[in-house]
């Protein structure tokens, strides 16, 4: 006998499939859908249904942008710097960067990192267009903002042996201390990174 | 200037609705179908909206049922005992329940608990229903088994108030140490019931 009823159950796979929603969250959710007002439901499924649809991304720097947009408001902003180019893994990396107001050149979305392990080459990447992006253009330099992770920083390294010959400085996001943190609780690599990257006090 | 296409920011701010999600994994799960083949988002959308059509309450004991099904499994199930009635605040405790394979009585779903903070008073469960199944029926025991929470101790007392003078005998389930507990981390509370509940060892 089944236990729940079938449109119940079919909810809860869905919602198990996500990635960080177990088994018990999946059934939290779907039961609080159950007694919440009807739109609820309707409002996310219409949400999730217009996701795709209604959305692509960039011709020029692969962020996803609504769907008649060929050019994100990014790449389309004359007021950023053209010649400073911020290569990211995900979409979600610009959010992060542009929270922080303190970056005011372009991006370029990669899509991922190169991963032998999940069979993931330079060609599944949006390498090619970032070489002829800074081939073509204005670019002066390109700052690698892969995370800091073996993945990331391999991808940075390829990205470095791509970029090279064309003459762009390559410069790669800060690693050291996080602001907050504590000594006492850093790990040893992190530690390494911020003595052997320690700066002077002017 | 918007950061996130509306239709990515729609569905961040439909999931961040639910429960347990905050602005973080909102994202995540929304960049994470991005990605992912557009059969994600349509699997969940579509279990999304047949949940309320598909589904309604069972007449007798208002578990969740299918909608052209007008009393539960549970229910029209002539092998379980008629005669004991387990009271839980919600469909999921009927779940947990039938999980242990341990009880063979049916169930009375409240859909809450009293809680005058929120307004949720004895009008609001289906408490009538319950009084109204214990005097017609052949029912000889209430097992009442709302969260040992304030909440569910004080619905249990209003519980016991109304059902006391049909005659039945009213349980509830019994407190101790959890199985697999220690009890060095026990709380103060868990630890005084379990010792005023201490049993025979026969």
């Amino acid at each position: 006998m089944a236990l729940l009823p079938e449109p119940v159950q079919n909810l809860i796979t869905a919602f198990e499939r996500l990635p960080g929603i177990g088994p018990k969250s999946a059934s939290r959710l779907t039961f609080y859908l159950l007694r919440a007002p009807d739109e609820a439901s309707q409002l996310l499924a219409e949400a999730l249904l217009h996701l795709k649809s209604a959305t692509g991304q960039c011709q020029v720097c692969f962020n996803i942008t609504l769907a008649n947009q060929p050019v994100c408001e990014i790449c389309a902003n004359d007021r950023r710097d053209e010649g400073v180019i911020c290569v990211v893994e995900e979409p979600l990396d610009v959010l992060a960067l542009e929270r922080t107001s303190g970056f005011y050149g372009k991006y370029h979305v990669l899509h991922g990192v190169l991963s032998p392990i999940e069979g993931v080459g330079p060609e599944d990447l949006k390498i090619a267009p970032l070489v002829e992006r800074v081939k073509s253009g204005r670019v002066t330099e390109v700052i690698i903002a892969t995370n800091p992770s073996m993945e990331g920083d391999a991808t940075a390294l390829y990205l470095r042996q791509q970029l090279t010959p064309l003459g762009v400085r390559i410069t790669r996001l800060a690693r050291g201390l996080p602001v907050g943190g504590d000594l006492e609780y850093a790990d040893q690599n992190t530690l390494l990174r911020a003595l052997s990257g320690r700066q002077e006090m002017t």
